[in-house]
This record gives structure tokens, C-alpha cells and sequence, in this order.
């Protein structure tokens, strides 16, 4: 969220506020490749969408072309990094009041180089009135676009592509908003657009859709009326009044025409039985805060009722509610949800959408970009371009309101490789991937925005190092610390900004920050001389394991991948000794680990199982780069190789911390290959496939992987998944449940999670897990 | 409808306006008698109800006992007649704003004479307010009961015992009311009620109902946002207000915001897209009139489309509306019921209720009259008590208007026998008694009011001449004069005000009009003096008949009934004829009778029949006394039963111009049973049956006939039905269809009408129809 000099009234509609200023790199961003425009102009809100091709830098590895000469690789990096910039394509979403429009399209035709896109795509009903204006400062043909279709493509899209979009209100309890994971099957379902009137329609498929029923009781109801009741012109305002105002003594209630509760019909005795029935025969003047709650009070309720009955008689039992009445009110939704629970008896639910307010440019965008065929590409949430859910909750200091007001900004990139669920997940629907949900947990809320403001520094330094030879790593560095540090302190503010809080989210916004102010990956030299560290220790390793009885060597490898795991710089304990001591190696990790029986202790019957028939096929998913791949991972692909399981090794798609990415572990691979003919012929023979996750987190989605690793579980029939490390195992998954053997392994790097879970610091997590008949 | 000097700004709700005036025997009537009570106080509305024992004055016939001395039979009349008083039951409701009500409560209590009743049953919102005031006034006490209950009952009550009570409004159409009949099976339906809140009940059965959804937008809402937008208190005014007003100007209709209809949605143009869309960014003030408007239609269509939702959801076809909200405006009727047709695509019917204010208290009373289980009786609605639907339109004029937002009146009389269909009636359902509707039809309303109007002086005329020996007849006469004509000014003004507008609803009304001053029977010296010469012809034309041949002699009977049939004192031109030459026999009626063929001729297809089998039973509805009873039906009868049919002869219960009554009938027949063994043996062996029809109209409502006769009819294998006469068998039952063969005879004995139908004054419709396979 931008701050800009938003002054000048405002106030009427049709007048254009000129005097507010652009910072032009925060709110129309990358505008100079902005390649395909949509704009979407309500009754009172102007959201605008454009595509445009973002250059970032990318770190890339390549293996050195040399052949023959042991002696030189001894003590030669693995291969080379280098850094490339990559075009990626982002959508962008802005959404500002109508007054704004003409200095913001004033602004646009500025920053616009690129000049192939010949037509804006139009929708809303604006899109008539400014049709002109448009077209006159933008030089674009304006090509209109149904307002419904664009709705409902947009809805579809958020709902596909954005795993926290929709969220069950609950006003008391703590938190209010509960997000929902993504359903699979988002069809059908029934979408109430509320915003100047309303319309009801249900959605059968990504293409049909029928319009049910609607209202002229809407935003513009609550606006129009208001402005005349209390003489406040400003939408927000209103609502602001209305969080302070007190309806029953506007509203009759039940009580106040029956003296109670009315017990035959079953009615309570605070139910508004007439809206605003007692402004007729009162004498006494009503204050305005009360006269907007009532407004509110009625409108919401009715919107509620409506909705549940057509849910009820097209027999779908979630609604999703958009549009710009709501805008993450919490009154609004709180009467809405209270209403639908009333009339449905809790059989119907009512959810609300972040990005409720884009719906229509996001689908006049995707109409105008059908030739791309945007659906069949998997997109995710920048939480560094987003603003999140600001809700103009009364309790939000000024400033946010202010702001919140204003701009709203949502970006999403687009994922080189469309993601579908893993295949090998019980039941996808009840799927939830983090195992604490922070907007739940207030202590771990607390605990984990300490902890990563605390970790800021370090990050902020090792940006920095990681590209000596950059003239401008410091301030960029600055900057990032910026923008990260205000994303916690909304966090603090408003925990469900981007969804559910988890540990997740918290890491993968870091990542996403420092993407943007261009450290792609900034522990690249330290995987680099890691990775170079361990493969040197590699045979050495293999030979000792090789030496080892058949049990013994099993509780070695595993041994072996528990200590690889502490090797992990993103865990505070680890990086503080990492720092310390270089040499701290590999057979020092084993000793810090915890003895068994450990926290979670299922090994015997891993032993058990293995003295039973070899799996299929294991999917492995590894965390961290160096002596966790090298010497932890493979030797332990290797035994499962010997036992003639085919191992699909999944490793990041982009960097996260020290984690190994794909191409990271191709190279691995291939040098291991060369020293270890167990692994050399398994490669050959593709027994060993290495693949890439589709994720850049630490931690893992199993509902968002990459399509061609889902395909190849499916084709290999794999029977085993082995989870490790604690982001992968442990913040996420620690409950996922599968419909094959499973095995989840952690060092538990951080004091406080570990005395959560009952353990110590460097407590050993080791859960196989056998699925029920 | 009283006139009474309502001034006072009867502004505020709770300050109490006492300078009201209240003719006695005017609004509270026959309060002297009262009996039980029931209130139900809305929250702007109070309406009162009670029981009271009517005295009226009864005409009666008994037969002179003297037995032998036929030589002074001669010249004496064929029986006595004698005036009785009766007392028969009848309920009051009276309607009026509570800001009356202390002013009320104290009338009632200075004309309580009956102390009996200790308890007045209380409903609606208001008693729980007023209990105390109630309580002392009245020194009753107050027993609530619960407003939905009470609802329901009142509803179900007049659905069943008033014709046409339920309408459809159809706004541009003339009439825009079009009356139901009653559906015999009014379970189950969806009643809407519009007070200060909506209510929309599921009705399944007498005694169960279900609250299945309600809004807090009705006419509280209407009132109270009316209230604070324009600054006017009234209700009434408001409604007006708003029938002068532009809604377009304040609301943004689907082409504001698309610039025309939305094709994809299939919305038209000018559907309110945002009720008060345009007051947000709309810079100029609004008119009152835009705005009282524009929030009437805002709840209008909400309540259809949850109405109709509703309705769906449950199946139900049919909904009702009532509360204060509707009042029979036509700008709240036409929105709703465009509403319903708009969600339901047409396949719900939105139906308004002529008396929709009175249901509470209607309920309120049943439920404290239960153990007089009033259920089981029939009531009829006393034109004369009833103010009519006061459809408060603009159109209206200023005095009628005042008086509309005053004081309501119903009055009910419960009716001696239960009434029930006639089972032959081939669907019930669509049966509709009255040939022309004058609400429809303009040209024949017209006429038929202007006849009315002409022909009062007669009727003035014939009811002093009634009672020579009254004192106050005189006085009386005019008085009816004055309430005749009042409500066929209001007729005129208001032809929907008593449900469709008949012809048999203006005999009706001033059958009852009479009744109201005490002219129970006008007619019954002239009945006693034309029974006594038909009777003296009777041996002579039965001799004269029996001289002819077969063939002959049918042609000669049914001649008879036309010629019979001619005697009617209710034709305009039969009257003036026997008025001027007391002599007109029944020769000289035969040969006035139209030639053969007749204007409806299906006489040859009849003698065919004859030549059939003989029908099982006849069921033959008289119509008047003198010459049409006695030489024109008896001799039918006579040969029917000769053919060995078996006859029930059906008269009305109570008297209406000059047709015959029960009463007169029995002793008819005990005359002429002395002087033919034919109806002698019949009646002894009860092959001929004399029975009541429960009708005291010139018309038949085959829907609404006395329930002994209904089970004669099944018992005796009815297979034949008789219908004589202008009244019963063209103005009414002229369409009737029958489930057995039909015979429909009368003689036009109105020019206008004759010419209507094609032919000339004294026209013959004779009309025989065998049900379709």
C-alpha cells in the first residue's frame, strides 16, 4: 500500500480530484512493460489491471567444462553461479475511488512506453460514462466487456489460483477471519456481487452461469441513503459512522413491539423487527452513527436473506459474497454471515473474499488475454506488490485508514508451471498444509513477528554479502529491510492481511521482498562452498556406511539424514553456530542430535517395514543444500535404490534460504553419479528421476506442486513419501494425511517450537505413518 | 363509512387525540349488545373487534288452521303473514389509527350495557403497550394473543366466507382489481403480513403454520425513513406523496449504469438497478415525492422477491399479502405483484386482501370464541356495515380520502346454516356465479348503476307501503335511500369496494340495505295476494293441461314457467306493467312471450330427452312467489313426478324482492297438495322435497348453498337441475357447467339486457345442456 497525498474533497463523484501525486514506483508499477490494460469503473470504486513482463535477476548454476583433471575440482567451487535476468509476466491490480481517474489515467499515458496494445478491455457500469475520457487520454480503443462475465472469471480465478482467497467471518471470536483452503471442486457455487445493486448468480462451470436473482438493496442504497440521512458524502465515512452507531434506536425490535422474545415463532427479542420503525412515531432527532448502522443493519440482513433462499432452492451450501459494499467491513460481514446463519439454520456459509473488489478487472483482464490462455498457467499471490486485506476496522490506526481508502494494490506472477495437488493426498478438500495457523494462535503470532524481526538484521547482511560487487546492495538492501519490516507491522495490525498467518507465509513474503528488490537468492555462495565441502566428503561417508551391518547402517542413514537437516541456516540456533564455526561438520551435528527414544520416535516400525518388501517408488522431498543433500539425502536414496525402490527426488524450483534447488541438484547429481555407480547407473536408467517441487518456499504446499512431478507419482506408483526438514515436515504437513506409507523427519532447530512440541532444542522428529485400511 | 369530524394533527404515535366525534350508531354499532372482544393494535393501526346480537325484523308466514270452511278460503289470503323480531349473530371490526384510541375506548365504555363478558382477547404489537389503558378503560381483562395465530385464523376465516375477497392487482388494465373466487381448498398458501415488519408464513392447515422467513423492511421502514427524508408523519401522506413521485430521479436504473437493457443477464433498461443510487453522487436535493417513491418501491420489490423465494422454496403457488403496508394502495400493490411476476417468471400469483387490516383482530375474536366453535358456521358480509376497499387513490376524491385514513368497517353476519358447493358443480375451482363482471365491464356498469339509481324511488316507494301501519317507515325509507345511494356512489367511484361489482352484488347490497332499516320484506302483501289468485287459477290450468296430448302438453309446461316467470317485481318492466293493470294474468303473459324459435332455443333437444328414460331427481331452484310457483312450476313439478322423477324444489331461505321463500313454499305446496293427489302422494311419500337454498338473493351462488340440501342432492342421485328465472339462471349461473344434464330457462324481462343477449324485451332463453363425456 502506497502512502500518497490523497487531499482534495472528493466528494462529488463526477468532479475529478486532480491534486494527488503518484509515487511512481509504488502504486502503477513496471508500467513501462505494461503490455495488456483492463480497466473495471463501478459506481464509486475504478479498478485497474495490466500485464507487464518484470525482469528480475535470477541466480543460475552450470557445471564446469572440464574434463579429466581430478586434481583442480579439489578444491574448484561445484559449479559456477552466475546471475541472469529472467522475464517473468505479473498482473497488477488497482483499485482507487472514481475521482482519482483522471489524474491516474494522466499518469498511466505518461509511463507508458510500450505502444503494441491497441484496446483497453471495459467493464462496470462506468465504463459507459467514461468511455471517452478513456479512450481520449490512453489512445486505447475501449472494448467492453460484460460486467457479469468479467465477475465471475475473476472469481474463478482467485479461487483457483490463490490458496487463502475466501474466509469465513466470525465477529466475536479470535481471530474473526478463518480462511478456507482451496477447494479443488470450486464448482458450482453462488456468487452475490454487492456493489451498487446487487446480483445473485450461480456459477455451474468456468463458462456457464446463470443469473438467479438480485436487488436493487446494495452498496448504492447504503451510500445514496446514507449521504441523505446524515449528510456524509464519503462512502468509507459512512461505515465509519456506522461502527460507532447504536441501531436499536432506530430499529423496532421484536422486543420492543412484543415486550420480549415472541416465543410461538420462535423469534428472539433483539431481532429488528421494522428497520428505522421507530423514527416515525419518535419525536426526538436520531444520531447519525445510529442512522448508518441501521442503514447497515438492513441491508446487510436483507442481502443475507436473499442469498440463502436462492442458495437454498439451487441447493449449494457456499456463497461468496463480493463487490464493494463490503471491502472487508467487519460489520458488513458480520451481519451478512448473521443473517445467512439465521435463515439457513447454519446449513448454508457465507464467505468473503480478499481481493473481493478486483473480481471484475481480473476477468475483463483474463477475457482480453484469452488468446494467451492464462487458465492453463498456475498464478501466486506477491505478497510484496499486494496491500492484503485492509479492513477499515475501527480499531486501525489513521494512517492505515487513510490509506486503505485510497489505493489497494494486488499482484499476481505467473508460475512457470501449473500446479495441481499430489495425487497421493487422502481427502484434497480437508487438505490444510500449516500446522499452526497464527491468526488462531496468538502467543505463536507473537512469538514467530518477534522472531522474524529479530532475524531482519541477518538477512538485511547476508543480502548484502551475497553480492560483493554490487554498487547499490546496501540501499537496495535498506530498502527491502522497509518494506518487510511494515509488512510485519500490518501483520501485527491485521494478522489476516494475507490470509491465514503461518510461519509460511511469514518466510515466503520475506522471499518475495527480497525478490523484489533483486537478491534472488542470496545464500547462493554459501550453498556453493557447501555443496563443494560435502561432495568431497561423500565416498568417504558412502565407504563407512557401506561397512556398516544391514540394521546398523539403516539407523546410520537415517542418523545421517537427521544431522544433515540441522544444516540449516534459515533455523536462528544454526545460523548463529554456522556463523561461528565454519568447520562445524557433519559428524558434530550427529552428536548435537537428541538421543532416542526420540520426541517422536516411530523408527522400529520403519525397521520392521524395511525388513519387509522394497517400496515402489519413493517421492523425496529434500530441504537443505551441502552435507543435508549430499550426505544426508543420497546416501539414503542410494540404500533405497539397492533395495530396488525407484526414488523421484523433488527439490525447490526457485531458491528459499539454503534449501537446494532443482537445477542445484542436478549438478549434485551428476557429480555424484560420477563417483558412486549405484547412483551413476540408477540415473541411467532413470530408477533416479530429480524434479522440481514448482514451489520457492521453505515450506511445501501439497495441494500446489508441479503438474509433471504429480504425473510421474502417478506413473511410478509411488508407495512411500519421505517429508524433511522443518519447514517441509514440521510448519507444514506435520498432519497431512496420505494415502500411501509415509515418513516425516525434523531436527527441531528452534528452543521455543521445540519446547511447543514438548521437546528441546535439537529434539529429533521421526513419524512413519501407516495409512488406515 | 362514517363521516366523523377527525381533526387534531394526530401527528405523534403516543400523544393521544381526544377530539374526535363519533356518531353512535355510526362506527361502534349496536355496542348496547355486545358480547365478547378482541383488539389487535398494530403499530400504527388499531383494530377493534366484537360480537353482538342483532334484532331485526323477520317476516313470517303460518296458514290459516281452519278446517272444511273452503267458502271463506276463497277470498281469504292463503296465509298470515307476521312481523318477527329475531336476533341473529353478527361481528363488528372497526379499523382506525391508535392515535384514537383513548377517545374510542371511552365510547365503548359509556355504551357497555353487557356486563357479562369479563376478558377482551388482545393482539398485535400495541397490546402489550396499551394493556393497562385497555384494562382500565374497559375494566376487561386484557389476554393476549400471539399476533401470527391471530393472523392466520382471520385470514383462513375470510378466504372462506367472503366471496371475493381475494384480488390480483393489475395496474394499467381496467379493472386493476380482478376478483378471485373462493378456491374451495385455500390450504395450503403463503401468507405475506406487512406491518411495521414482514412475516411470511407457511399455512397448512386451520390449526398449523410455520414461520418460515421475515424482513425488517415493511412499513415501519416505509414510514420511518419516509419520516426522516421528507419530513412528513403521516403514513397516509406519505403513500400519497409517493403516487406523485419520480423514482427514476433518485434511483440508478440498469441503462444509468450500462447505458441501456444488460443483454447477458437479460435485465432491462429501466430496472432499479441501486435503490438511492443516485443520491450519493448527485449533487442537487430531491423532491419528497422522488424520494417517497423511490422507498416504496425499494421495499415493494424486496418483499415480492423474498415472497416469491418463499413461495418456490415450499411449492406454493399462491400468496397472499396483508398488514397496514398495502392498505389497497395501488403504487405498493402494482410493485409487489410486479416484483412476484419478475422472480417467479409468472408462475407465482401475488393476491391482496380486500379486508388484509382486519385479519388480527378477526383471529383475536375466533380464538376467544371458540367454544361457540364459529367455524362451523357460515358468515356473510352485511354490505350495509362495511365500509368497502378503500383503495385510497390518488384518483380519489378529497372527502372520500379523509375518510379512508379514519375509520374502516366490516360487519359479518353469521348465517343460520352452513353453507357448502353444490356437489354437481363439474370444478368447483373455476366456477364463477356471475355472468358479467361490472368491475370489467364499463358500458354494462354504467347502465346497470343508472337503473339502480332510477329504480330506488320504487323500491323507497314499496317499502312504506310495506308497513302502513309503521310510524317511522317513512323515516326509515329515507334513511335507506340515503345509504343506498351513498354506496352506489361509491360504486360508481369505487366499483372494486365490495369485491367484483355484479349485478347480484347491488341486489344484494340493498337486500341488505333494506334489512338495515327494517324493511325485512317489501313484497310480502303483494306475495300473500299473488299466491292467493295463482292459487284459486291452480285446478283450472292443471286441468286444462292434463286435457292435452303428450307432446302438447311439455310445450304447454314449459311455456307455463316462461310465462310463470314473467311475474317478477324486480324487472324494470314488469313492474311498471303490474303496477298499471293489477289483472295481468297469466294468459296475457303467455302470449307477451317471445315466439318460437327462441333467442337460446334447445327446447326440441329437451322433448327428445323426454322421450328418454325419466330422470332420477330433479333439483329445481324457484324463483318468484304468486303465478311463476304456483302455475308455472308446481304443474312442472307435477308432470316430472308423474314421469316418476323424484323433485327437491329449492327456495330461498330469506326473502329478496318477490321471489318465494321456504316458508311460503311449504305452505304453497300444503295448498295445492289439497287440490292435486299427485303432489299429495308425493309429498307424503317424499318424492317431492322442499328445501331451503340458504340464499336470500335474487341470484345463486352454486358455491354457497345450504348444506341440508347439498346432501339432499347426493342422496337422491340429483341428475337433473332446474334454474329459472333472469336472476339465477343469466345473471348469474347463465356459464355454469354441471356435472348432470342442466335446464337454464328465463325470460328477458330488461330490454338492455335482451339486447345484450340479441334479442328484445321478453326474449326467451331456454337452455338445455348434457355434460361433455
Amino acid at each position: 500500500m502506497a502512502e500518497c497525498g490523497a487531499s482534495g474533497s472528493g466528494s462529488s463523484g463526477d468532479s475529478l480530484d486532480k491534486s494527488i501525486t503518484l509515487p511512481p514506483d509504488e502504486i502503477f508499477r513496471n508500467l513501462e512493460n505494461a503490455k495488456r490494460f483492463a480497466i473495471d469503473i463501478g459506481g464509486s470504486l475504478t479498478k485497474l489491471a495490466y500485464y507487464s513482463t518484470v525482469q528480475h535477476k535470477v541466480a543460475k548454476v552450470r557445471s564446469f567444462d572440464h574434463s579429466g583433471k581430478d586434481t583442480e575440482r579439489e578444491h574448484e567451487p561445484p559449479y559456477e553461479i552466475s546471475v541472469q535476468e529472467e522475464i517473468t509476466a505479473r498482473l497488477h491490480f488497482i483499485k482507487f475511488e472514481n475521482t482519482y481517474i483522471e489524474a491516474c489515467l494522466d499518469f498511466i499515458k505518461d509511463h507508458l512506453v510500450n505502444t503494441e496494445t491497441k484496446v483497453i478491455q471495459a467493464t462496470g457500469g462506468g465504463a459507459y460514462k467514461f468511455k471517452d475520457l478513456i479512450e481520449e487520454k490512453l489512445r486505447l480503443k475501449v472494448d467492453k466487456e460484460d460486467v457479469m462475465t468479467c465477475l465471475i472469471k475473476g472469481c474463478n480465478f482467485v479461487l483457483k489460483n490463490i490458496p487463502h482467497e475466501a474466509f469465513v467471518y466470525q465477529k466475536d471470536s479470535d481471530p474473526e477471519f478463518r480462511f478456507q483452503t482451496n477447494h479443488p471442486h470450486i464448482f458450482p457455487y453462488l456468487l452475490v456481487n454487492i456493489g451498487s445493486g446487487v446480483s445473485i448468480v450461480k456459477v455451474e462451470t468456468e463458462d456457464r452461469f446463470e443469473w438467479v436473482g438480485g436487488s436493487s438493496i446494495g452498496g448504492g442504497t447504503f451510500w445514496g441513503l446514507g449521504a441523505l440521512l446524515t449528510k456524509t458524502k464519503k462512502f468509507d465515512e459512512l461505515l465509519h459512522l456506522a461502527s460507532r452507531g447504536q441501531h436499536s434506536n432506530v430499529d423496532m425490535l421484536v422486543r420492543d413491539v412484543y415486550g420480549g422474545a415472541h416465543q410461538t415463532l420462535g423469534l428472539s427479542g433483539n431481532l429488528i423487527a421494522s428497520s428505522f420503525g421507530k423514527s416515525a412515531t419518535a419525536d426526538q432527532e436520531f444520531s447519525k452513527e445510529d442512522m448508518a448502522k441501521s442503514l447497515l443493519h438492513m441491508i446487510s440482513n436483507d442481502i443475507g436473506q436473499l442469498a440463502c433462499l436462492h442458495a437454498r432452492l439451487h441447493s449449494l451450501d457456499r456463497v461468496y459474497f463480493g463487490g464493494f459494499f463490503i471491502r472487508g467491513h467487519p460489520v458488513t460481514m458480520r451481519t451478512i454471515t448473521y443473517s445467512i446463519n439465521f435463515f439457513s439454520k447454519g446449513e448454508v456459509q457465507a464467505l468473503f473474499l480478499r481481493h473481493e473488489g478486483y473480481l471484475g478487472a481480473i476477468g475483463a483482464f483474463l477475457k482480453g488475454a484469452e488468446q494467451d490462455n492464462p487458465n492453463q498457467y498456475s498464478w501466486g499471490e506477491n505478497y510484496a506488490g499486494s496491500s492484503g486485506l485492509m479492513s477499515a476496522s475501527p480499531e486501525l490506526g489513521p494512517a492505515q485508514r487513510a490509506r486503505s481508502g485510497t489505493f489497494d494494490l494486488l499482484e499476481m506472477d505467473r508460475l512457470e508451471r501449473p500446479l495441481v495437488d499430489l495425487p497421493l493426498l487422502l481427502d484434497p478438500p480437508s487438505y490444510v498444509p500449516d500446522t499452526v495457523d497464527l491468526t488462531d494462535d496468538a502467543l505463536a503470532r507473537k512469538y514467530w513477528l518477534t522472531c522474524f524481526e529479530e532475524a531482519l538484521d541477518g538477512v538485511v547482511k547476508r543480502a548484502v554479502a551475497s553480492q560483493p560487487d554490487s554498487v547499490d546492495a546496501a540501499e537496495r538492501a535498506e530498502k527491502f529491510r522497509q518494506k518487510y519490516w511494515n509488512k510485519l507491522q500490518t501483520l501485527r495490525q491485521q494478522p489476516f492481511a494475507y490470509g491465514t498467518l503461518t510461519v509460511r507465509s511469514l518466510l515466503d513474503t520475506r522471499e518475495h521482498c527480497l525478490n523484489e528488490f533483486n537478491f534472488p537468492d542470496p545464500y547462493s555462495k554459501v550453498k556453493q562452498r557447501e555443496n563443494g565441502v560435502a561432495l568431497r566428503c561423500f565416498p568417504g561417508v558412502v565407504r563407512s556406511l557401506d561397512a556398516l551391518g544391514w540394521e546398523e547402517r539403516q539407523l546410520a542413514l537415517v542418523k545421517g539424514l537427521l544431522a544433515g537437516n540441522v544444516f540449516d541456516w534459515g533455523a536462528k540456533a544454526v545460523s548463529a553456530v554456522l556463523e561461528s564455526d565454519p568447520y562445524f561438520g557433519f559428524e558434530e551435528a550427529k552428536r548435537k542430535l537428541q538421543e532416542r527414544p526420540w520426541l517422536v520416535d516411530s523408527y522400529s516400525e520403519w525397521l520392521q517395514r524395511l525388513k519387509g518388501p522394497p517400496h515402489k517408488c519413493a517421492l523425496i522431498f529434500a530441504d537443505n543444500s551441502g552435507i543435508d543433500i549430499i550426505l544426508g539425502v543420497f546416501p539414503f536414496v542410494r540404500e533405497l535404490l539397492l533395495r530396488g525402490t525407484e526414488v523421484i527426488l523433488a527439490c525447490n524450483s526457485g531458491p528459499a534460504l539454503n534449501d537446494v534447488t532443482h537445477s542445484e541438484s542436478l549438478i549434485v547429481a551428476e557429480r555424484i553419479a560420477g563417483m558412486d555407480p549405484v547412483v551413476h547407473s540408477a540415473l541411467q536408467e532413470e530408477r533416479l528421476l530429480l524434479v522440481q517441487t514448482g514451489s520457492s518456499s521453505p515450506c511445501l504446499d501439497l495441494s500446489r506442486l508441479d503438474k509433471g512431478l504429480a504425473a510421474l507419482v502417478r506413473e511410478r506408483g509411488a508407495d512411500l513419501v519421505v517429508i524433511e526438514g522443518m519447514g517441509r515436515a514440521v510448519h507444514t504437513n506435520y498432519h497431512a494425511a496420505l494415502r500411501c506409507e509415509s515418513l516425516k523427519l525434523a531436527v527441531i532447530k528452534n528452543a521455543w517450537l521445540a519446547e511447543r512440541l514438548g521437546g528441546r532444542l535439537f529434539s529429533v522428529i521421526f513419524k512413519y505413518e501407516v495409512p488406515a485400511e
